[in-house]
């Protein structure tokens, strides 16, 4: 699919990218039988960069890889989904390097090459005899056509695995970035339970790595909000092993925008994935503010919206209810003029400079029965806009707030 | 009911207290035939203060309150349920300030000595040739046993109205203090939809009474939270007419202190009873913070935990996962040191150091089963504590959460 932008969305995940390989396995820490233990490795050493969670209560693996990406490579990450290795003490620590140390063992690299995440259940031993065997099961199984078993491996109540991939050209050589993530009950902005796993073939430095993924981070898992709740867990990581050839991104020049917009592409398709498979949720919400004063305003708006409660009651009641769009971007803390607000419906308006407006109903009825609702809300404040993306909230608890207007 | 505090607990709202009065109307601006008008009035002249919600849209009764309060005085309350004149423009204000005259005209009383407040749907013109009538109605029926008429007057999907009043001595007085409270949704710290209306026969000067009432909001309203919504148009108020004869209370000296914490009691009553109504809850959850560091660790961390939507399905689904509470710290932004937190569900310790401990399983289950759900977290790390009311989160939502342990 050719867009206007300087990349191409292809399909694939982690192992898109020249010179990954992935493996899974079931090792029974899930109470179900599906895939639980999970292996991306480079066939050569990569820089590797990490997003984590802002929780004061960081689990074992969050502490672990973090230190480990104080020197900016990697070799491989191995992970777990059914038990979250969070708030188990030094036993916890202990886990989770050993996990690393299997993982290195059976890939024979040092085991500081190995990152490690879990996701799952919050102060509940790990069952170490499972998971070391699972690891050795899973490094047996990698290949380069891994890649969907890691994304299917590391779901928890997800409904559906979540890859993306884009191939872009830089200096004449073909750049891949393939990634995967889970997530979908607990997603707020700031890393929140959410695990995202990207590799690319690009040579780039790992500080510009590092920014790069920052940028993408703050553009599109820090834009979407399920519940509100930020977990233990969260990481995002990345590994570029430079095998595309492309000369090595060391500063912030046209390929650095380059590259770093594909990855903002990668990352903003999966949180979209991630909304969409909002626990319970019927529908996305894409909220787009324009014309914020500054970004800052312009994001909190839009995920405070996406994040309201009563605004994802109103959608999955098809109530046109646009007093709890702007109600929630007055609490947002952002900076702006209520008197100034215009709101609409997909293309329908159904506010005018904060105030109400003669609209079709059916016409807005309409808009709130697609698969994906977009709100807009115009400050008309300045020259700042920012996307966020969330889901309706549904059921029981709704049909209070969902027919409150009529 | 006695206690080891200076008051006593008594049956009673808004016309408990010496020299107030109070009527209701059905104006029909709320679509069932209901009450939804209502007025307090002091038979003389009495302090006043308020204290309003923080949205930056702030609903036009809002922002005539605000601005009559600065003189520190107010005979009389009116209200309207079904519309919350909120996103009008300058109609709204006509509005609001045309329910104030109304009111005056009908008591004979200055206009700027009346305060309105509002609830209901945002953004819907207010139907005023109804709320005139209504407003006439309610001067007619007031009297000193209409105190529960305006509890009932002012709820919207409340399922119940909610009154609260003490007694307490001051230098041989009897000094009176009585409320009622509306809200169910949209409840949240700092003022979140709610209205709260208080009347005292106290003596007290206007500064001693807004510094009593912020005092007893941010221990009782500010301490609460539903669904996280804050709204356009909530406000408590109150009024002091002096009718119990006590030695004015002009500084923080011992009556200001035994007033205040009177004043408090009832505003916490009122905030229970607004979480114990959270919409569609089926308990209240009480969340007690010991050992912060600073009372603002232990607001934060105690509103957050009741606030989580996950420890809210866990509570509904009788899942003792104390990782959720520990998590929901963990982002609430207070400092603690998570390897110091003993968690308590009831008397069920069920964490220990911030980590897993051999519990009761059945006995937890006993405190989950309770119509009032405590959760103690000790944080081990100084010496302020604070306590927070929520509810449970119930049905469908919740049905993929709470189950998620198990």
């Amino acid at each position: 699919m050719e867009n206007n932008h300087n990349f191409e969305i292809v399909p694939g995940g982690v192992t898109t990218a020249a010179g990954f390989l992935a493996g899974a396995a079931c090792a029974a820490i899930k109470k179900v039988n599906k895939p639980d233990v999970a292996l991306i490795y480079s066939s050569v050493p990569a820089a590797a960069a990490g997003v984590f969670t802002l929780n004061r209560v960081k689990a074992a693996p969050v502490v672990v890889s973090m230190k480990r990406l104080e020197r900016g490579s990697a070799r491989a990450v191995v992970v777990n989904s059914g038990n979250a290795n969070a708030c188990n003490g030094t036993q916890g620590m202990k886990d989770a390097l050993a996990m690393t140390t299997e993982a290195a063992a059976a890939l024979d690299i040092p085991a500081d090459g190995v990152l490690v995440a879990s996701t799952g259940v919050i102060g509940q031993k790990m069952p170490m005899g499972k998971v070391l065997k699972g690891i050795r099961e899973a490094v047996g199984q990698v290949s380069p056509y891994g890649g969907n078993h890691v994304a299917q491996a590391i779901m928890t109540t997800d409904t559906f695995s979540k890859e993306a991939a884009v191939r872009l050209m830089l200096g004449g050589k073909t750049v891949t970035i393939g990634g995967t993530a889970k997530g979908s009950g607990m997603i707020h902005p700031n890393m929140a339970t959410m695990l995202c796993f990207i590799t690319t073939d690009a040579a780039i430095s790992a500080p510009c790595l590092k920014k790069a993924l920052q940028h993408a981070v703050t553009l599109s898992f820090n834009m979407i909000t399920v519940d509100g709740d930020s977990s233990t867990n969260d990481m995002a990581l990345i590994m570029a092993n430079g095998l595309a050839g492309n000369k090595a991104i060391e500063e912030e020049n046209p390929d650095y925008i380059y590259f770093r917009d594909a990855l903002t592409a990668v990352c903003t398709s999966l949180a979209q994935a991630i909304a969409r498979d909002g626990e319970g949720a019927t529908k996305m919400i894409e909220v787009k503010v324009l014309g914020a004063a500054t970004d800052r305003d312009a994001r909190l708006a839009a995920r405070t919206v996406a994040g309201s409660s009563l605004v994802k009651a109103a959608v999955f009641g098809n109530d046109a209810n646009w007093g709890r769009v702007i109600c929630a971007a007055g609490y947002s803390g952002a900076c702006f003029d209520p008197d100034k607000v215009d709101i609409f419906l997909g293309q329908v308006q159904v506010a005018r400079d904060g105030g109400s407006l003669e609209f079709s109903e059916e016409q807005a009825l309409e808009e709130l029965k697609k698969d994906a609702v977009t709100i807009t809300l115009d400050l008309k404040s300045g020259g700042c806009d920012a996307t966020a993306w969330g889901c309706d909230l549904s059921y029981d608890y709704v049909k209070i707030n969902a027919d409150y207007r009529t």
